[in-house]
């Protein structure tokens, strides 16, 4: 008789919305898949809201696939934004990076039943652990000349790519983003390295728009005082017909530039705020998530023509071309990282994300 | 001294949410203008909306640039689908089209402050009126081969073919239309010429849907017994790898071809079902216009990465492209064509659009 002695390893576990660190079975990587031990995870907003909202994001799915999203009767472990290193290989697999390399993926199992890694349970765990199992197919390489730190970045700089690419957003447009937690200042990074600007940001939080202003935003507004919408406006306008946007419906040709929009706050009622701030034309990239009711007046939409453009996620290629812009040191994230914690300060962390605007992205540090 | 003795004409006048057939000066075409005798006009659903809903218009135009759209003091000459005859140029015109030439044009009067024809005061009527003034530079013959009646269609196709562009509809593509009135069918007239398909039809009414079914739709669904997203995934299913949409954030890739949505209904709560009923990464062009406030659950949209692209009018080449393809022969809109009436009638007309589910367009002719 063969007897395995199971392997254990240390993971923060969440369940009925409290994070703690226990002791788990490493998982055993199936058919296709790797083994690796976790270097760097970012803790994400929407691992947040999982703590809070866990039955917001099965709503949101309920009604939009008729499946829950998350299977909250029993305990997950969080963390989709990770950098790690190759330990060893499971059946049927190719091998064709050696132990030891550093690798990033999206955050998918591809299981008959695929597993979004970050929001499954702990046979699957995300990166909130010590190690992890892939799927070979989707592991990158990192580059040697790239830190762990800004590799754990990778991810929640795609999510930004893809909000910038839904909203089709191209040089000669003026952009105004909504919110500057983390998704809102990789787009502002993003926006910089694309050439995009002037840039405007709004945030409720001076530290936040501190952040903005560092990170390539030109002009970084407090709501409470002046109107963003005003300071967009602004910032768009232009007497030369060659850098106008095209004529709109109603409004005819205004002397604006093309103007993209990104809500990355997920407040209640800013969807529609943009709506009616948002000059006519205006494609809207909204990649904040409110999960609640929102109320919109779509005649004044229509009045302008705007575009919706509901972003959640990215495509392996822009998954693959994020890493690709962080490699060629073109763009300089490292302000976004503001702190660093062992597993045992996971639960500390998401209240310091809460409430403390001095902080961004704080990545997960097992071996602290 | 010279006396001019002012000519008079009839037009239907609406104030105080009435229409009354009154006389009214002929209006003087100004600098670059021509004066023109209509022909034919269509009676437009937001003319219908305008007596009702004046106030909805001029709040949506408020919220969204900060200006009403009507002056709901003062009478106003609707009529902006027409047909017309061209009859004397104003002063500083180019005078290229003989008078009694047929002509189309985009109902707006590009004064210093334009004028959105149809929707201005007796000064510059619409073409519910024996005769209104157009600007010269907008005029666009009617090809002889061409019926008065169809090209009296060219404006509510162009506001069809618009809502395909907004939607970036392409062959492979399936659609789904909600509300078959004007625009609905129009659409789906539109969508057929394009050789996109199968074409999903929704209406509470059977005789809309037998419309449908008659220009065009491949299935005509009554909602109140068949879910229409149902029937649209099951025209989109397919096992062909090469005719798949791309895969999607959370649901991958689905056994699905691309879907497009055409909200045509305007209806309080439509915006919401179709987020919750369209499959993940479909394009949905928003035509019917709800001047109410909705409720949507954003985070349904962000979990399908949907987009909403709002949709109004029409830019110039979409107008002129529209008159072409009627003139190519290639689609047959007359059964839209389903009334003509004099001016006399037109106000009982509105009631047998509201009440009588057998019409779709009727035409005004003011020699009746």
């Amino acid at each position: 008789m063969r007897v395995e002695r199971q392997r254990l390893m240390r993971a923060v576990v969440m369940q009925d919305g409290r994070l703690r660190v226990e002791e788990i079975a490493e998982p055993v990587p199936g058919s296709g898949e790797v083994l690796v031990e976790v270097l760097a995870c970012g803790i994400c907003g929407s691992d947040k809201s999982c703590l809070v909202h866990g039955d917001g994001f099965n709503r949101a799915a309920l009604g939009a696939f008729g499946t829950p999203m998350l299977d909250l009767s029993k305990p997950i472990v969080f963390g989709h934004e990770f950098v790690a290193e190759i330990v060893s290989y499971g059946p049927d697999t190719e091998r064709k990076l050696p132990p030891g390399t550093r690798v990033v993926s999206m955050p998918i199992l591809m299981r008959e039943q695929p597993v979004l890694l970050g929001f499954g349970g702990t046979d699957t765990p995300g990166a909130y652990a010590q190690r992890m199992v892939l799927s070979e197919a989707l592991l990158i390489p990192v580059p040697d000349q790239m830190s762990t730190d800004v590799a754990a970045l990778t991810e929640p700089l795609a999510v930004a790519l893809r909000s910038l690419n839904r909203a089709e957003t191209a040089v000669g447009d003026v952009p105004l983003v909504l919110g500057c937690g983390p998704i809102g200042l990789a787009v502002i990074v993003l926006l910089k390295a694309r050439g995009v600007g002037p840039i405007v940001a709004a945030d409720l939080s001076p530290e936040r728009r501190a952040f903005a202003l560092k990170l390539g935003a030109d002009v970084a507004v407090d709501p409470t005082v002046d109107s963003p919408y005003q300071a967009w406006m602004q910032a768009a306008a232009t007497d030369d017909p060659a850098l106008m946007s095209p004529p709109t419906a109603v409004a005819g040709r205004l002397p604006l530039r093309p103007t993209v929009g990104f809500e990355c706050t997920g407040a209640p009622g800013l969807l529609q705020q943009m709506i009616s701030g948002a000059p006519p034309g205006s494609r809207i990239a909204v990649a904040g998530i409110n999960f609640g009711s929102d109320t919109v007046e779509p005649a004044q939409a229509i009045v302008k023509e705007l575009d919706l453009r509901f972003c959640l996620y990215y495509s392996p290629e822009e998954f693959a071309r994020t890493l690709e812009l962080l490699a060629s040191g073109d763009i300089d994230p490292t302000p976004l990282i503001t702190g660093r914690v062992g597993l045992d300060d996971v639960a500390d962390a998401f209240e310091r994300l809460d409430t403390s605007p001095t902080d961004a992205k704080i990545l997960i540090d097992a071996s602290l």
